[in-house]
């Protein structure tokens, strides 16, 4: 595995070795702590089809670490775009998956031209950069988001946002982990998030290793204790934000946005400059993945819904740029008008 | 079992029989259609706490049938009352329970004093009457309802408000089988309703056996279903209304309200008299139960929440009246002014 800094030191999300790219298998927690080695490209895209990595930025570095993959097995020209390709059909609504490929793929046309040698080498350095840039963006938005919590908030959280979703740190739980630090978490309330319980999963399972206090409530049950005065922010990830500001992320936060707003609770998102999508001018054109009905029809072996009865599974939905109170960037806190912070930040070319 | 009208033609949610309290047991649909007897009063009361049986009005109606088993083992005077007293200590939420025990308990008191060796033949005339009479309310409850739908509505449901929590035809449900019937309903939306899965085990089936096109999502995705313009209204049972009109009803109910109010969709609840206390001023008055940690922490045997980890499960939430856009009762559709409304409607007394 790499030799630089570790990102946590409970566990690791994925790391790039000699046998292929190494990951937690994010299916079996909170029960079972396996690491799993993706061996060639295709494993890697079943890994994060199937979810034994998921998040954002984490699909993201796996998907570049697969392109090392593909290069270690002898892949040039024709060969590395449809491992590209392949890696790039995965998952369509996170557009952290897209712009790293984008980015190992460029370097490749220009090496491959200009010195075909050095290929294996500089993709795999870009690959470690892409895990060391995400690491250190996390930590940096963790020092921009903390200051946005009082002293002793209790935060709301959705899905898993956190080392898990990200090289290490995290985006979301990145914010928890820096404002805890400084005594502005009293408390962490992580919803369970169905069908793929993100939330009571790995979040709590994440945050349990902290030390930071954190209980589970079911997806339902939030707006209850944001209606008691137990619930004093929310903080999410997300998967794609859009050039005015609308943001996609895991299925439910529309709702819970919808639910912080009635209670006037700032509702924060945080999200690396590798999630803004400058080029998608508004939350209905992200494309929303649907996902197999028997993540909602089976709980483990047992049928839930009966047989014959279809079910909805859309893995994301859009929370409207109206609703996000500020946009956590690694390049500092964003507020409304969003098109216009978004276009004077981001608005530069991100690709090196 | 009783002769009277079959609620359903489908199943028999409850009945009282020569053995005991007959009941089908809910916790094991949708996958086994199983009844299970109770013969004594503390196994009518472990039913209920355990929900093999579980809805404010058929828990009323199972209470006062183990009011008649309590009065067939011998039971008069003290014993009775302790009776009465077992099983309101059960669930704490439901008012029908209470409403039904109370019916029963002060009957009781008079045939006591005036008959008593017609004790056991009054009270189970009272048991049936409460059930006769719910099922009654029920089928006005969706004559009364349906007309409130547009033709071909797609409609949201929370939990089960069904003939599974009734004696028969529903409340919520009801008033989507009388709609169906007349061409109101295209398309029902059951939300899973989280932890126990009442939405996805019960009411997917019940409308499945009734060919009701329904379709199961998770309780996080409703607000994105909304937000498309799928759902065109909502309809939820409750457990208690208070008599400023504020309702409690299963856990997430005030998510959908607050969700169904941001996209101007109609908010119906519908509930029989016996689920309305005028004794009770507003919802902050309503007693929530929480139910144990085990229901979130584990789909069956898997343990989904880290060992150690708390966790939030409160039974019901409760949803403000001016949430509210229509009760729908057996005695017709009232409107806010809900205090008013539920005075001038509900005002006399009751028990007969």
């Amino acid at each position: 595995m790499t030799e630089r800094e570790r990102p946590h030191s409970a566990f690791e999300t994925v790391a790039l070795t000699a046998d292929g790219v190494r990951l937690i298998d994010q299916r079996r927690l909170p029960s079972e702590e396996v690491y799993l080695v993706a061996r060639t490209v295709d494993e890697v895209a079943d890994a994060i089809v199937q979810m034994a990595i998921r998040g954002a930025p984490a699909i993201g570095i796996a998907g570049a670490m697969g392109i090392v993959l593909a290069v270690r097995g002898g892949a040039r020209g024709g060969a590395l775009t449809a491992a590209v390709e392949r890696l790039s059909a995965t998952r369509p609504t996170a557009v952290n998956l897209f712009w790293a490929l984008e980015r190992m793929r460029r370097l490749a046309v220009t090496v491959e031209a200009e010195a075909p040698e050095t290929l294996e080498a500089r993709l795999t350095d870009e690959a470690l950069a892409i895990w060391a840039e995400d690491l250190e963006m996390c930590r940096r938005i963790g020092a921009h988001g903390a200051g946005l919590l009082p002293l002793g908030a209790r935060v709301l959280t959705h899905c898993n946002a956190g080392g898990l979703a990200t090289a290490g740190w995290g985006t979301a739980l990145g914010v928890i982990r820096s404002a805890h630090a400084q005594g502005r978490v009293a408390h962490v309330y992580a919803d369970e998030t169905r069908p793929f319980l993100q939330g009571s999963r790995l979040t709590a399972w994440e945050l349990q290793k902290d030390g930071i206090p954190v209980s589970v409530l079911c997806d339902n049950m939030a707006a209850h204790y944001m209606k008691r005065g137990l619930i004093h922010a929310v903080i999410v990830g997300t998967d794609r934000v859009a050039a005015n500001g609308d943001i996609a992320n895991k299925i439910g936060t529309y709702a819970v946005a919808l639910c912080a707003r009635a209670h006037g609770l700032p509702f924060y998102v945080a999200g690396p400059s590798s999630t803004i999508d400058l080029s998608c001018p508004h939350g209905d054109a992200i494309p929303i993945e649907h996902r197999a009905a028997r993540e909602v029809t089976h709980l483990g072996a047992t049928r839930v819904v009966p047989e014959g009865v279809a079910v909805e599974n859309p893995a994301f939905d859009v929370t409207p740029a109206d609703l996000v109170t500020a946009l956590i960037t690694e390049r500092g806190v964003l507020r409304a008008p969003y098109a216009q912070a978004l276009a004077e930040t981001f608005g530069r070319p991100r690709v090196p």
